[in-house]
């Protein structure tokens, strides 16, 4: 195994275990029984098990950067918010243990959140608001929105949709195939809102 | 101090120790330090270690109920709604850890979120979704909403308010002096959507 392979697998393994049973629950004894390598190659190749945690937090967090291209893309504003519907959606369907990382960072901060976790999260929602400012300049949105309550609406339906699956996935199906009906359905309140004219 | 005291005592101690380090990552040594008590005190008042963390979750998730009351008054939907997002705004100000085991045993479920989480989630979900087609039959909302994915709507907003607190308390405050700015703001969003007529 090379050098690039062997921290894949550590990080990989670490993932899971890290995921299941946060920073603290875990050892690195565990970490280097699970991953079949001895503790100096760990020390080695992370510094210790709090450098291997940190390399698993940037992992889960480094797709953050792709609300960039979002904002970037020369097209218009409700096309970037429903990219950016599409985009949590197959964040989430690609990471399973994303949402773990994320909520327990918010709830229970380790020492890697200020500098991995939260730089992260703000930079999505700062992109946020400016996409619905961007709107209310262009005379697409109402003037009276406030961005900042307004980029918690649009990121809290597709953030809470994965949250609570465990707790709602026997009223309604959250499987793949209704992503398409999820998408325009939250495209649908956020325009519209709910009130019958 | 009376068995009530000692009780309410252990599950006190116990919330904070189980929030910061899950189940797992506290034992009942470290309870019965923490708390003063011997361990065969708390093996008496809740058969170990596991019966005091079901203590713990049943107390956290208590307040759930009471959203049979929001449910039953006699006002119309959007009041409805309104306290809805009220109670969210005091069930978290109120209870400081609770969104820590909401996300803990949503993401990472013990073998007691399906006997109390999972009901818990579930009931106000349900009932959203009754509070929303009560509003469609008596022709306040729109007749093409989605229940489920409104509730998802309505359930986002100020759950991940909350949730993203720390990653985005620098941008806007998430002080309890914005509260009724910020239920302003959501009813608004719901209601009217984002988009300029």
């Amino acid at each position: 195994m090379d050098k690039n392979e062997l921290r894949n697998k550590l990080v990989l393994i670490a993932t899971r275990l890290f995921a299941e049973r946060g920073l603290n629950g875990v050892s690195i004894r565990e970490l280097s029984k699970a991953a079949g390598v001895s503790i100096s190659m760990i020390s080695y190749h992370f510094g210790g098990k709090e450098g291997l945690y940190s390399s698993v937090l940037q992992e889960q967090f480094s797709c953050f950067g792709h609300i960039e291209e979002i904002n970037n893309a020369d097209v218009e504003v409700l096309t970037k918010i429903e990219a950016y519907i599409r985009w949590i959606i197959v964040r989430y369907r690609n990471n399973p243990y994303l949402l773990r990382f994320y909520t327990s960072e918010l709830t229970n901060p380790t020492q890697f959140f200020s500098l991995i976790v939260q730089p992260a999260i703000e930079k999505v929602f700062q992109i946020l608001m400016q996409i619905v400012e961007e709107g209310i300049l262009n005379n697409k949105f109402r003037r009276d929105l406030n961005p900042a309550d307004t980029a918690f609406a649009i990121a809290g339906i597709v953030n809470y949709y994965f949250l609570s699956t465990s707790a709602t996935q026997e009223i309604i199906s959250h499987l793949p195939d209704r992503d398409e009906e999820l998408i325009r359905h939250c495209m649908d309140i956020f325009t519209k809102g709910i009130l019958h004219n």
